[in-house]
């Protein structure tokens, strides 16, 4: 066990605070954390959602639970107003039943494939697709064998790039093959496509996620699978050269419904007019418990709320909590959101999401002139004693990025720890057990402590 | 999900060690990383010790197959010799039976509490002891209610305390009640104690640990129970004033028995004499596999030396990778190992530890003179982008500490997040499956990297 003798760190970071911030900032900050460490209500409001509601995907039966849900932990968070913004969204149905089998004319037992169906994907027809398997590693591959495709399911065994250290980035190298993957390859004649899952999780579980088709080609079924059955698939088909796969998915639309952002407001005391907007998606894949994607981001928003009201801290300017709708498939809920600020001409300072897990945060993303980004940058030595550093990286989230590209609105992310979050991203492995209590209290804590500095000091 | 633009990081990193470093030390520690990222066998390796071995205290039948193990993984990483070094070590078993029920004229139903004794802890004795408790939630209400302790079972109930954003500050604030309260309450009369087992997990798994008695006084069984059982306990003793409660355990030490610490080593090119030693403790608690406590250590200390030798890199001071046998309850190993040392008069340049888990890495903590301290803070640039920023923390593990201690050697062990750890440490939960692949092979990575830097420059 580790033997510590001082806590070097922690006074080497407050006197350098001292030096460059107002004391009373330093200790602001230590009272929010105080507070979101000892009387979180995150944790038990990401239980509430996951277990008594769980996967909540655009127009199922889960979402209205949701927003229910949504709103009374609003409302009890304090908020001066709680409300529903009514928006269409997609309504995407996995269906009856989903199904990767190996045919082949060895007797041996090989057990069906784990495998999920990629978001937006259609169905397959009732009789199932079998087929010959191609298998490629890259565009590059797909486009040198294209005379190959015909008549085949095509199976895109891309692996994730282990030497990206932040691992959003080999997700970023791999997730083509995800999205665009089934036009690519209809386009040759393809009569499906597997993907080898968005992962590098040591396990099985497939992972789902949005595919979308360039509609001048076909509409195939595209399905995901696991690790180990991708590997497993790979094998096999160097081996047995008869092999062919029987694919099954019953995955179709439904005409687009009703959903709903649900937004709970502080209001400014001093620029009411001035909006800061902070928030998760809402929705979730239909195949887990939404737990850090992004169960996460709404309790860690909801949660700022609640800290600020706790501690009597009234903010100069509109604190707007956003549980976006439809994030994973559509982005419906944030084009709402944005387009109807526009139209109301109103005025957005910043705008800050959590959607990349309850993981322990490491600090924050950003997109904004660089001026701001400096003001913001000079605060980094508050942020350091709780584990927040890293203020270099640009980018931010889906829901942000609408906002942002309305009205030009400065925007940001949460940037918790990358490792575990695509072990289970889209898989049935999302749920409530997988988020650590502290992990997310400290994420919290961060997008509370920014936002304080945002409103008090404006951008 | 995260929209990423441009590795800002990256490219913000890279260049400013540049300007900083030779740019070939940015290569290597490149080099280094994408060998272990791709290539590791860190967490094969901890499957092995985990799911073949398991638990493994000193004395156990399964320390002599964990010391097989290392040995024979040291040689397969490529040691130019690798050997096991003779010590003894106390043998302390946990016995037939453990139990703490709560005995109440009620005639409702309470399972026995989740417990474990502590280790080095005496047993009760064949009828086990029936008594009152009293509850103190300190060591001074203790003292202020000394005359209520005799002829009781003392209940520490003393809670992690939440603001600390490192764990390890609350877990050494709170460690002292399992380490000494057994001795503090017998002092007054205490036929036992019951311990608030050493975590903040959100679950009822008791923690084991050491204790030590105080000679002074009377020895008396030591128990820990799961958080939840404690708030159990907790509430009834306020309720049920005729409630007592039956503790057993046939905790024992049988006679002190033949230990090994198991070394391997990549010998100096230049400066042999010069040793660099790096490790983990091999032994566990009983009650889990020992995977983050220290197996996790024990494979990122031999994964630097099958990386260095997959690279061609020949280090100018000899290396010596070493898995402590004892630290948990005795430190007899690492004793031993500093004892051999000083005898034989080497010269020991540096001795790094891991034992904090296998979590991501954030940085490392030292006990070394300010300006040594200050060469190695000047190569924080070239561990940045690997997420290691954490260079100012005072501190380090057990093992390496009797190095410190017999000889004077600087000292330093890698620095995990905190925030997960004691949730599993001392507690059945510490399995493989706790541990994340690229988590484990980050933080070998950072130990390889700090090897690398110090054995090229010198300390």
């Amino acid at each position: 066990m580790l033997r510590f003798l001082l806590p070097v760190s922690l006074v080497f970071s407050v006197s350098f605070a001292s030096a460059q911030q107002p004391a009373d900032d330093a200790a602001t900050l230590r009272k929010l954390a105080d507070e979101v460490l000892t009387h979180s209500n995150a944790y038990a409001n990401l239980r509430t959602l996951t277990k008594e509601i769980g996967g909540r995907l655009a127009g199922s039966p889960q979402m209205p639970k949701a927003e229910q849900w949504g709103l009374k932990a609003l409302q009890a968070a304090g908020a001066d107003t709680a409300y529903l913004q009514e928006c269409m969204v997609p309504h995407w149905v996995r269906g009856a039943k989903e199904e990767v089998r190996i045919i082949s004319k060895r007797r041996d037992f090989v057990p069906p494939l784990q495998v999920l169906a990629l978001g937006n994907s259609v169905g397959c027809g009732p009789d199932g697709i079998t087929a010959p398997v191609l298998e490629v590693g890259s565009f590059d591959e797909l486009e040198a064998k294209k005379d190959q495709v015909k008549g085949k399911i095509v199976f895109y065994n891309y692996h994730f790039n282990p030497t990206f250290i932040k691992t959003f980035y080999a997700y970023s190298d791999a997730v083509i093959y995800r999205g665009a993957g089934a036009s690519r390859a209809s386009k040759y004649g393809a009569l499906a496509v597997i993907v080898r899952s968005m992962s590098h999780a040591a396990n099985n579980f497939p992972h789902t996620g949005a595919m979308r088709y360039n509609d001048s080609f076909p509409k195939v079924p595209a399905v995901a699978i696991g690790l180990e059955d991708a590997d497993l698939l790979s094998d096999r088909i160097k081996d047995d050269k008869d092999m062919k796969v029987y694919l099954h998915t019953d995955a179709h639309f439904l005409p687009d419904t009703i959903g709903h952002n649900v937004i709970g407001e502080i209001r400014g005391s001093e620029h009411p007019e001035e909006i800061i907007t902070v928030g998760g998606h809402l929705d979730s894949w239909d195949v887990n418990e939404g737990a850090h994607d992004d169960g996460a981001g709404c309790v860690q928003s909801i949660e700022i709320l609640r800290a600020f009201k706790a501690l009597g801290i009234r903010p100069k300017r509109t604190i707007r909590i956003v549980l976006f709708a439809n994030e994973e498939n559509g982005t419906r809920g944030a084009r709402k959101y944005a387009a109807a600020a526009k139209a109301a001409n109103e005025h957005h300072v910043f705008a800050l999401e959590s959607d990349a897990g309850g993981f322990t945060p490491r600090g924050f993303s950003f997109v904004m002139p660089a001026e701001k980004r400096a003001k913001i940058t000079a605060w980094k030595p508050l942020f350091l004693p709780y584990g927040l550093y890293d203020f270099e990286e640009e980018g931010a989230g889906t829901d942000v990025g609408e906002i942002n590209e309305a009205m030009g609105t400065p925007m940001g992310e949460l940037s918790p720890d990358s490792q575990r979050y695509f072990d289970i991203h889209h898989a049935a492995s999302d749920v409530f057990e997988a988020v650590n209590k502290r992990e997310l209290e400290l994420g919290a804590f961060g997008m509370a402590g920014l936002i304080y500095m945002i409103d008090k000091y404006g951008l």
